[in-house]
């Protein structure tokens, strides 16, 4: 399999947290947190739990850039 | 300022490739590669350029997760 | 009314779970499955209810591609 | 600070409706209403609540065009 | 029709950028700009050119949230 | 593998037009026509071509839903 999807982030699941539509996962990655928002039809399907492996995966185009220097601008 | 996006990923940008209406950033983010789609008019207004520090911003909603083990299922 | 979101899904809605804030919603498609995540008001502003024609509508820039070979790569 | 994303509305935040995984957040922008749906993780950090100014940021790639005339086409 | 799309904000088309695969589409709506990054295909398909009637679109999922005080945190 | 992202719409692909940073793939999935904008890097990487078998992946946060009767409201 070949995904177009650049963004590969490798890390460990540490929170799910999980409504009725929507499920939020918690990964940590290297130094970082990142918190995906799911169905929560897909939390269940993957047996998604605090300490299992997962990759995050993020298409370029969702990508956003912030430099330092001046105001919010 | 708070900014609801939960994601950030600080780093290094890497290269800058511009079109006329879109630009491909790409940064290392530890030992990741992140690739951004954004505006040639984001990219030009910010400075973007290779060696700049910089911050990937990604809201939740964006994030999708992939587990290891069976077919992609 | 034109609209420039070029991808539109014709089928039938075949479940809808509805949350406090999120709602999920099933389409058949031809022969494919597909689950949106909305707002429940949109939900319950549409009156969306299983057996209801609907089309699913996706913006290009959200579409990713898999091909065959190789592993995830 | 600087940041990529091209779209921003300043406005003031009318409702605010919490699920466990997901909050949805409505604001008055000028003649406009605006609903962003996003982790109630941030809603709570952020104390979202009715009243509060705050403003709607949208990545110009989340855009889509409606222009008049015909069919939705 | 109705759409699940909670965000419409009318306006008029100010700038048009074509690329080879993607366009820049900038809106007057009230005193904000906004812009949208679509495909070529749709800018020609539409017509889209300054002084055009237009409204942008923007599903609830896409809006971010910036409340002012502190840090970016 | 196992991957989060719901949709899943296999199919042929019929054109890509490349542009410096992005490019635009198009697919016929039954018989529905798909768009996606992704990084030119990506179709490069990829090979993508007219008469590919390819699969679309839509995350279902990005899916919306058009049904009919009366205005689009």
């Amino acid at each position: 399999m070949q995904l177009s999807t650049r963004n590969r982030l490798p890390g460990t699941i540490t929170e799910v947290v999980k409504g009725e539509a929507a499920a939020k996962v918690t990964l940590q990655v290297g130094d970082n947190h990142l918190v995906a928002l799911i169905t929560r039809e897909s939390a269940d399907e993957l047996g998604l739990e605090p300490g299992k492996q997962a990759t995050a995966l993020v298409k370029a185009t969702d990508v956003m850039i912030l430099t330092e220097g001046g105001d919010v601008a």
